[in-house]
């Protein structure tokens, strides 16, 4: 099981900064994003290129709206899906940041604030940026065809979200009301899972396993949440965690939903299961999520970002799908306005 | 410029394991390697499951010598060259041991100490894996050529070490007499290279930036240093790096070496400039240095692991290549015996 981590240091979310595509600007949360681009491509020559330009505009935005220059952050985490995560690094490279790489397929999002949370445990650290993205376009022709080819998916495959999110991070606890208190670093689950199109099924068991350790952990427990959120699941994966916590008699389906359902419209736009990809639980945590907390709506909520551990080279030479999740639990301070 | 941490808690270096391929068997730090292996594909039906049986066989045996069972591991640290960081994933999936993923190419092995060094300053985590490993066969058909090809390479070129290394880590102080005792985190430094076969080139700079700053926030200064060793800049990039501090007015000639440079007799082996990949480091610090401190041939070492940040996908589109460098500073505990 995976490991829980009660913060002795509470960690301020400063703020976060969004941005996503023209599908996910069509669906229901679009409100809730910084910036809608119109163009998938934001002008750029390659597909790489544009998704580089959202990570860059979110970790730029992000200390914009927080008052931060560069210069004043210790450390910069950052992850994406894209071979050697050259999203990152070359983000890296403009944000002259000290920098962490990262990779944790689609639980990047929770992967990094989970790590910057532990780093700032330390006192010699006051400040992490975590950033991740992911772009449809780029995500298709790596791991299956280029989306020029037009092939037709299956009912259970998911539609990579294009977008990218960025997060600051403190451990001077008047920086904000909306704060990590606790995280669980998730161990890998396998059950056998090999189709890259049922990454949702391949994702469930390892998304249970992380609930199920948190919830435990959790002096609190399940009641104390008003709300627990996988990362992108889908419609498919979201069925398997929530019957496969029912058989261990824990009950989430009232208080729990998905970031690959939520940021679709399943019914109206064509996404197959729903959305995936680091940017899914990026967009839909920093967007309504803490939105959902400022204005009271929540108190306490678990994010729960999933990741398939699988590449081109590992399906194609048959193997399963190793799926891994991370947990943060994001409170509203008490008493705070 | 790069993020330097004096530990308040010293983070002791349990053991380490190493496994090097039958090329890195008939070099000069042979000796210090635990295991050589006579076939590069240990009997499998793919390099890319010979890479991930090298680091699962250090992973296991870094615990084996320690008389630790996996369950006791707070975390397991890991990353590797593969896309998707498919060895340290089926790795992890092996171990079971709570998960973190990193990417930062050939740095990885400094960035997982130095991470879990980090890590180990809470008190609420003890004990941490960290993995690392690079295989020429792997490597090579990834970023460049299958091997089968035969293709001539350059002689700034460097060979891929095949190897893998393994470290038990922790904050508990009589469990070691060789410790982590500060680490500094690099940022990314890209001076315009875009020829992938000249990386020692281009990792260079962020290992000159990095020394100095580690060199000048350290109380000790240079002459503290029985040792300063890069991971794999060759010989090309070793030359660049001792001019780059020289007109710094730092000369670390006298005590500097490279990993890259150590681990193959370069006139007699065909490596070209010299090792490079993620084992190359790993090897010789867990290899030769390790042993140096505890026999009291040093007392205080710097090992900087450097890493290229790029893709196949990037330098085919034309990007110049980001280099990074982190440094860990590993010393002898005063007094012991």
């Amino acid at each position: 099981m995976g490991r829980y981590f009660n913060l002795a240091v509470p960690v301020a979310i400063i703020n976060g900064a969004t941005i996503c595509g023209p599908v996910e600007g069509k669906g229901p949360l679009s409100n809730y994003f910084d910036t809608v681009i119109e163009d998938n491509s934001l002008g750029q020559a390659s597909w790489e290129k544009a998704e580089r330009q959202l990570m860059e505009t979110v970790s730029k935005n992000v200390l914009e709206k927080s008052n931060v220059r560069p210069e004043a952050v210790d450390i910069f985490l950052a992850g994406d899906l894209l071979n050697q995560i050259i999203t990152s690094t070359f983000t890296a490279r403009t944000m002259q940041i000290p920098f962490l790489g990262l990779y944790g397929a689609c639980s990047t999002f929770a992967e990094g604030l989970a790590v910057a949370a532990l780093l700032l445990q330390n006192q010699d650290i006051s400040l992490c940026l975590t950033a991740t993205s992911s772009h449809n376009s780029t995500s298709e022709r790596q791991y299956r065809y280029p989306t020029e080819y037009g092939v037709q998916l299956p009912p259970t495959a998911q539609f990579t979200v294009t977008g990218a999110g960025a997060t600051l991070v403190t451990n001077k606890s008047s920086a904000s009301q909306i704060y990590i208190t606790a995280v669980t670093i998730g161990r890998i689950v396998d059950l056998g899972i090999k189709n890259p199109y049922e990454m949702g099924a391949a994702m469930a068991p390892a998304a249970k396993d992380t609930i199920k350790t948190h919830l435990e952990k959790d002096s609190g427990g399940l009641s104390s949440y008003d709300a627990i959120y996988t990362g992108d699941l889908g419609e498919v994966g979201k069925a398997i965690v929530i019957e496969m916590l029912q058989q261990e008699d824990i009950n989430i389906e009232h208080i729990y939903d998905d970031c690959g359902t939520m940021i679709y419209d399943l019914d109206q736009q064509n996404v197959n299961s729903g959305g995936s990809g680091c940017a899914c639980s990026a967009l839909v945590t920093l967007g309504l999520i803490l939105h959902q907390l400022r204005t009271k709506q929540a108190r306490k909520v678990l994010v729960v970002s999933t990741g398939a551990l699988l590449s081109p080279t590992s399906y194609q030479q048959k193997e399963t799908i190793p799926g891994i999740a991370h947990a943060i639990c994001i409170e509203r301070k008490e008493g705070s306005e």
